[in-house]
């Protein structure tokens, strides 16, 4: 994990706590809010991921002397930048577990921390999980419809500069077998895989020719790329002469790959090549602007794929840039806190506060999620946060405290778990979901309801604020 | 500048290497075109950026002992290890200048070198080129619109990652005057600002006390942001008696910020608000959720915004999430090489070339660039590349060679611009071309042509690979 500098923030948290800091506000606790407003992909829900990451990154958090240098040119005084000169994250942090499905408007993480901290993590705290849960709630839906074929990430390439880094974490939470991105694959402990370009035939005067000499060179794991010229008449027959060749040593082809055409079509005429040739065992690759639309369509068509190779649209999170997750302040010097805005759904939920999945007899999550005060331990009803007359009882159910602390006084108190691990979490929490939440056409609303108690506070702040601007 | 390993790369690229290593064909030279086939943004031009960090990258790039030992444990062999130890590239680049048009189909950059190095570098350059030329693009397109008003980048909490760091760069390439984000503002020397978020206002009991201690804090450059509770009502109000306040203190106040609503009515209230109270001086910058096509409206509406701070479109290049950039072998081993493919237009260009820019007498672009082959000096005739009955004569005009030599045996021949050089280098490209291609909706295309030779010699190779393949 590469070290960050405190730096990587917007001027204006320097700006503000600069200020905070001549006003003896320094010492003031306060809480925020991580939540964003709206699903990416038009989907029904979304996978969280970053927690890991950011937690690391927090704590590692500080200020160089050529930070300092810097800020000091750019005019901030003296004093304060000798406080950031000591500058560590000390403050606490309660969040979902990193795999769990998150919802809108609710919140995903909560900041507990005096102001300072707080607003100058501000930043690289959107930055990780903003981008992370969109590119793991993106991997998460072609596992949807994967079924049992493995998916490859190949997308560092088209990556958004060193994004592509992240992407590839983000892709393993979402529930991807592996990468071709080196870097990543060592620094998070991810299979990483790759075999060769089209560069590789061409570079040959003869496709036959490069398919031997990269099956002798590299024997294990051999995949052979066969739409350099023509598919059909070169490809797939030249891969079935070195699969025959690599036999007489005792050797395997793993596998073809398509990378162009009608991968349908060529799916099936080459499995048919391979199988009539006796090499049943050479699995079939495919890659081109995949999707987990065009996954679902080809799986339907029954092509038969084994791996797909997903690139530009995995790690970009295409066609969404971004997560709109928002970090938003609920509380400050001892009050809740509130921001009112010309929009009534970008009023923000003040005050420390839980989350509860709210699920049936059997465990199954029933489609709400509630909030409530932090203190509260169980919740009688719920209430639309935007829509007052729009209520649920939800006393008889189970109810599941989702925000977790996570970081305590700067340190990290949750063990490090591998990115299978969280692969798994999400994959269970996703099957405690119904399907009606899973599918990709006009998914059904995830319920968010708010405590009577959440609500009669909003409500009595939004009256003082009101009153007050009259 | 952050330093780059080695295995920032595809795992393919490193098991092609090793299979070229034990052939013997590790010191044929090989050439690579680098091109991308769509521009984006359904847009008439691209802007060239990313050359500059990524020859540093480049001319920096070397296996760590960590990385040897990673590629040990995942079966890459002894003898091969041994030769990336040692790996430096050295290897010579040609290309556009940054900061120049460039267009789809034709090289955008060249790189010679031995095979194994122009592949392991693949990678990062279609990773730093595809993403700078994306934002860059981004960037000029608001540029063309806002006139004379400002443009800040304020997307690193919305950027994909790490990439935040190279949109702020770029940004500053395609026009952009300055940014939020501190760690990219202090590596690449660019102007920073910020100064409050709705959290700081939110944090005091009273909007004017917030103000006002911001005001005395950071009196210079100092922005109030107005929208907390009501804009007309308590922002503008309240911001307009702290300027009065700040007069009194012998300081100006330089702007107030509008974030939500309709910037438009709000930015027109505000500058009759402001006005009225002799105000005129101070500025009125907006943000949220804006592009070229806001930025554009809100100007044509006369909204009197001398600011506008861009996050998410721009730092995404929302809606397209990546350029399309390829990296294709044109020449290995002595001959020429080819990529045929079951669609015809991405069947590759052959050969070491060169690329002009063809202009009338007065150094307008006529709206065409030529392919030709490296050693030809003047080209007399182009035609489409696909669509061999199209032609045009272009012997008449003046005919600028794009790509020059960059780097050279690994080492950079060019000196580094400053990002404002840069910026003022693709203005000036800009003025030169006839507006049709700086439109919006259905731009006019810009048209690559191939000249006879080039023509020629691939069509020599496509025939004789169909001739191998019957």
């Amino acid at each position: 994990m590469e070290k960050f500098s405190a730096t990587y923030t917007d001027q204006y948290q320097l700006a503000m706590a600069q200020v905070y800091f001549e006003k003896g506000h320094k010492d003031h606790k306060a809480v925020f809010d991580y939540f964003f407003r709206k699903l990416p992909f038009k989907g029904g829900y979304a996978v969280f991921s970053g927690l890991e990451d950011l937690l690391e990154i927090i704590s590692g958090l500080s200020f160089s002397e050529e930070d300092i240098e810097y800020l000091k040119e750019n005019g901030f005084k003296k004093e304060f930048l000798e406080y950031l000169r000591n500058f560590r994250f000390s403050g606490n942090i309660f969040s979902c577990m990193e795999g769990d499905l998150v919802f809108p408007t609710r919140p995903v993480l909560q900041v507990e921390a005096n102001i300072i901290e707080a607003q100058i993590i501000e930043t690289i705290l959107l930055n990780m999980l903003n981008f992370q849960t969109l590119i793991a709630t993106k991997a998460s839906r072609m596992r949807l419809v994967a079924g049992d074929a493995k998916l490859l990430d190949f997308g560092l390439r088209r990556a958004q500069a060193t994004g592509g880094y992240y992407a590839t974490r983000a892709a393993m939470v979402g529930g991807f077998d592996g990468t071709s991105n080196v870097v990543a694959g060592r620094e998070f402990q991810i299979p990483v895989s790759g075999t060769m370009a089209h560069s590789f035939i061409q570079s040959y005067d003869d496709e036959l020719e490069a398919f031997r000499d990269f099956a002798e060179g590299r024997p294990e794991n051999c995949v052979l790329l066969v739409d350099t010229y023509d598919t059909l008449k070169s490809g797939v027959p030249n891969a079935i002469k070195v699969a025959k060749e690599m036999e007489g040593r005792g050797q395997k082809l793993l596998a073809i790959r398509l990378d162009s055409g009608d991968l349908s079509y060529f799916a099936k005429q080459s499995r048919k090549m391979l199988d009539k040739a006796g090499l049943e065992y050479v699995k079939i690759a495919a890659s081109n602007q995949l999707d987990e639309n065009v996954i679902k369509s080809l799986l339907e068509q029954q092509a038969p794929i084994d791996v797909f190779g997903v690139g530009t649209n995995l790690v970009t999170g295409d066609p969404d840039g971004s997560l709109d997750g928002v970090y938003k302040l609920a509380w400050s010097n001892g009050k809740p806190r509130i921001k009112i805005s010309e929009s009534i759904v970008k009023i923000t939920l003040p005050h420390k506060k839980q989350v509860f999945r709210i699920k049936d007899k059997n465990g199954k999550c029933i489609g709400a999620d509630a909030v409530g005060l932090r203190d509260q331990k169980h919740i009688e009803e719920i209430f639309h946060p935007f829509e007052p007359y729009k209520s649920l009882k939800i006393a008889d159910f189970e109810q599941e405290p989702l925000l977790k602390k996570v970081m305590e006084n700067g340190k990290i108190l949750i063990e490090k778990r591998s990115l299978t691990e969280i692969a798994d979490y999400s994959l269970s929490r996703l099957s405690e979901m119904p399907i009606e939440y899973k599918r990709f056409n006009n998914p059904h609303i995830y319920k968010i309801g708010i405590s009577t108690q959440l609500r009669d506070e909003r409500e009595k702040l939004i009256r003082s604020h009101k009153n007050s601007v009259k």
